[in-house]
């Protein structure tokens, strides 16, 4: 199982059998998804990356993908294609040949 | 195409043709991450969520995808894995019989 | 001039000329707040802090401010008062034989 | 007492007695920053803004402050002239005429 769809049902699930689908308007889960970012960032506070504790990254992690995920059925949007469409993007805005060992954004390039 | 792990070995080929791995520690990565969440929110800014761009929010949402897919990379996590656990863990702190129709935090209720 | 009470005032009529009110209230000043944080922050993305361009820090900074002195007078908060408070609160839950020293959190020490 | 420099005193006071200047690079100090924000905009979710705890807001604003003025300390900012120039650029960004009654960005209006 490592597709979007199931986690897609289960989080849906887990929100319908509770009766939260009338908090969960875009605007709110935009911002539940960046609490959640927030507190995966203090999991570095003050550290170098390599003292921060896994077992939690895993769990703030997971709780951002559960709100990226509600956020994206929102808007009935395809996780892979939007992804996808991205890094096309992205490859056009860092051209190898400008990008390479560069961390510019790009209008700086 | 449905499964992420295209999505993560799509992105891994994207940072190494561009030799960005060296910027990409965890502590960066995270930090990414929620800037790009900032991003996202700052479309519904002064706004209600039916007055965001959903144009914008598609690009926004598949940032905050990339980086989390990326960071969940750096720790070879697997996704569904971490997110089908997380939500047996909010089941236990969130029972239905309490949590039915409350905004409220688990110590809250 | 180093007063906050003269930059209320001056960020109150700058609201006030242009009609803002209307936009400013408290939840979306604490977003602002936090997506100013975030672009204050995206100076530190992928560098050593030496690394960060000054003279725009200062600007993000500026903005972090204003949100939260625009958001301190939403509630009529004495600005001193209330850090000072903070101040003395932090020195109990961080006394200094346990806290010198060490980055953990209270509820870790 | 409405003064920047006397929490300015008070917060260096209070970090020296820890020893914790070694912590606060402006990189970590930035991302303790957007993290208490993160923590003002948790009062926020799934509410509107009169449901938010005014107490809880009190403190969270004041850890905002506290790492922004810690933040300005580093780089020897003066708050107001930063905040003040910041307003002057905001109003050649943001023209009466144009901007009044209107939630655009400058580059929209």
């Amino acid at each position: 199982m490592e597709n979007w769809e199931d986690l897609q049902k289960a989080l849906i699930e887990f929100r319908n059998l509770r009766d939260w689908e009338q908090f969960h308007n875009p605007k709110d889960l935009a911002l539940a998804l960046s609490i959640e970012a927030a507190e995966l960032n203090e999991l570095f506070l003050w550290k170098s990356a390599e003292e921060a504790d896994k077992e939690k990254i895993k769990e703030e992690l997971a709780d951002v993908f559960a709100y990226a995920i509600l956020l994206a059925e929102k808007y009935d949007l395809n996780i892979n294609q939007i992804v996808m469409e991205k890094i096309k993007k992205n490859s056009e805005k860092y051209p190898i040949d400008k990008a390479k060992g560069s961390a510019k954004k790009y209008n700086e390039l």
